[in-house]
């Protein structure tokens, strides 16, 4: 299954850089890089020389001429990332010279890697399993803490060791059951049943948990999603904005992401939130506004935390009938942030009526000027708490891939069968299917069972040089 | 005169990519990579590894969690870029990863590096003289062939190694010339004069050469001027955009310069052209091209090729007009291309006859069909040949950088006021102060004398994280 071919690529982000690492893997790296690299004095040749250590020289081409002084660093197989020969060429980050380093490598014998070959030898090789193989495209995506702590806890081995391990028990359960159908005119139990429905509900408590994540890790990924919901002029795109320059300190300064790209996710203490504009508050002209607030009510249901905002300057039976009226629209998994806003102009009395208000568990209230930024580290934290996601994450169960999600499904539909299967004593040859159907899906996801056409799917997404 | 500090940085191309790499160099380099990296049993510390090895390992925040997998390459001094200890993390390409880990270095007693301060620490340890330093920038700036050849032969050495010699030689011979001073009651030459002539004579040849080279260094880094010129409707704009895509397949697929970027600069076979726009032909709109072909001339005595179009459907009497009118505007060091154009349609006299044409060493002609882009290869040919860089690069001798050329002009003047010294018989304190002057200079080239003022210009301007 393994392509033998030496593969090449840049590995570092493309452009100018002050340097450049092209990576090389493949039976053939070494060899291709000591036809194009020499030393100093031009004695040491790679080949020769022990894994993991670093060689300064020189790139040539055929002509003599050289294209850049150079430090290679060499790693033999099985111990390198793609568990192959590995050879990373740094260079200086001239476009013009990468590009010519890689011309040669590629005349020398190498091929281009194909988007996330590297990582899919990794697994190929047995180094990874696929769902830690999967997460290195999330490690490198990553844009936020929470998004980065998720992927590197499912590089590092995540839930897929727990499913790996399962699935064996079921194996073997299987083979005794299927023991049992070879005897089936004698009617013997080699697999214990008492223990088949223990493991089965063990399995079947853990698959649930992991499809339950699904929510939470595709909130991590994706950012949590907030909407911003009140009457014209209460405020709405002033804190927007204001929410939104809060990230524009933190993120743009140090790698100059810019407004357009990131569009209106913000990283507010190494958590991702995504506004979406319920009522075209980016768009501050008045006539869209006046579109009513019906519209901007009508994306509510996508938001895990809503931020009603409200002005203080309206008397408190007025903003009341506002809470009660969106209250009615949430259900129990969406948290409401009523925004009482304009503080510094406020009347007191609505004040005073909104600090008695009475609330449910997902119900909180925040006092804020947003003009003036006041209180905002408050609402800031409500929003951060509203997720809990510190804690929901310390279970390090969290699926956040759309592939696994759906696999999950599938194999918790198929271990519930087996349950009831179970429950009604049917007999060993429909139960070993259901089994057999469950153990299938598990090795999807660790890539114990896999196709040419899903590994496809799944690489053809990562960046070229991983 | 060096700073103690241990300076970080990213040293690969800012943004996404599979692998980023971050810098650190100074005393503390390792110990700080000490404080946040761990081998897998942790059982290995940095500071105990030899030189030029690589360590797998994870970098950790203080409260253990894990930031990324990394490894991490020892370099240890004085065998470094640097001449310092280096550490290289090389981790996932992760904005976030990268931003953390910089964050944890700086938190541990690093610095961010100021732009170009790795190369400047590499001057200041003697592991290159100056003008090796500055061709760094040069290195990584280069964009094609001809730049990137001309900038690593600065940087491995190139022409400081013979400055820095002749100026010993001369600091030799000002010695005697003081000791002359000492004892000038009484009348001896401690300093042949003869040999003193030589050496000035060859300084003086040296010093020429490299001045001069610096026109063609010039035009090798910003790339060749070439003027498109002709009447209207002859297929200006069309061989323009021709040319130009020639550059759009080779430069574009690989690393998405954009045409924004690159403006009229075109990478053809390794050599840039720097296409000017004469006559608006960009702007394709007639009404700019009615403008009349004076304003087309107006640059023409910046180009150093000069692209004559005409259109083979015309009488040969009219072409040969327009070509002897360009003629007599060309100085000496300009090339005159005449791209006989429309030769699919174009009149047989006419061809015929500009077929027999006579043709100065600096003229050249050829005949193409730009729209069918037929015979291209042959105009490219000339084109390249015309400014024959190859031929003149052989020589090694070529300065592109303008400080160099400033200094360059100094030195050059005051070595002839000590040639003409020599003429004249001018006393040794005189000949003296010339001599020093011009010593002076050369050091300056070499960075042999210097000021923090002159240091901080030139580095100013490299990328941060080289």
């Amino acid at each position: 299954m393994i392509d033998q071919s030496t593969i090449c690529a840049i590995s570092t982000s493309p452009g100018l850089g002050a340097i450049a690492v092209i990576r090389l893997s493949g039976s053939q790296a070494i060899s291709i890089s000591d036809k194009i690299f020499a030393s100093p004095d031009s004695s040491k040749e790679l080949k020769d020389q022990p894994a993991n250590t670093l060689h300064f020289g020189r790139i040539y081409k055929p002509d003599k001429q050289v294209v850049d002084e150079v430090v290679v660093a060499m790693f033999r197989a099985p111990h390198s990332f793609t568990g192959e020969d590995i050879v990373e060429i740094s260079c200086h980050g001239s476009v013009y010279i990468q590009q010519k380093i890689l011309e040669l490598l590629i005349n020398n014998g190498a091929r281009m890697a194909l988007p996330g070959e590297f990582t899919q030898r990794a697994f190929l090789n047995g180094k990874m399993d696929l769902s830690q193989a999967e997460a290195v495209a999330d490690v490198i995506a990553s844009t936020n803490a929470a998004a980065h702590k998720m992927a590197m806890n499912q590089m590092r081995g995540g839930f897929s060791k727990e499913i790996s391990h399962l699935r064996n028990q079921m194996l073997h359960f299987t083979a005794m059951i299927e023991l049992e159908l070879d005897f089936s005119e004698e009617d013997v139990e080699f697999a214990n049943r008492t223990e088949l429905r223990n493991l089965t509900e063990r399995i079947e408590a853990i698959l649930r948990k992991l499809k339950n994540s699904f929510q939470l890790g595709n909130v991590i990924k994706n950012g949590i999603p907030v909407a911003i919901v009140g009457e014209t002029n209460v405020g709405k795109s002033t804190l927007l904005n204001v929410l939104l320059n809060e990230d524009k300190a933190i993120v743009s300064e140090i790698h100059g992401t810019t407004r357009d790209v990131i569009e209106d996710v913000v990283n507010i203490h190494g958590t991702a939130f995504r506004f979406f504009d319920t009522a075209g508050i980016r768009e501050t002209s008045d006539h869209i506004e006046n579109l009513g607030i019906e519209r901007s009510y009508s994306k509510l249901e996508l938001a895990t935390v809503v931020l009603l905002v409200v002005d203080t300057n309206n008397p408190y039976p007025v903003i009341l009938e506002r809470i009660n009226k969106i209250r009615h629209r949430l259900s129990d998994n969406q948290t409401l942030i009523i925004v009482a806003n304009k503080i510094d102009s406020g009347l007191r009395e609505t004040i005073q009526e909104l600090e008695l208000l009475d609330l449910t568990d997902n119900e909180k209230i925040v006092f804020i000027a947003a003009k003036q930024k006041q209180n905002l580290d408050e609402l800031i934290d409500l929003m951060i708490h509203a997720v809990n996601l510190e804690s929901s994450m310390q279970e390090d169960v969290i699926v956040s891939n759309v592939r696994h999600f759906e696999i999950l499904k599938n194999a918790h539909e198929a271990i519930i069968r087996v349950l009831s299967g179970l429950d009604s004593g049917i007999t060993g040859d429909f139960l070993a299917q259901d089994i057999r159907e469950c153990i299938h899906y598990m090795g999807e996801i660790t890539g114990e069972i896999t196709t040419h056409e899903v590994l496809g799917h799944i690489f053809k997404n990562f960046c070229i040089g991983k």
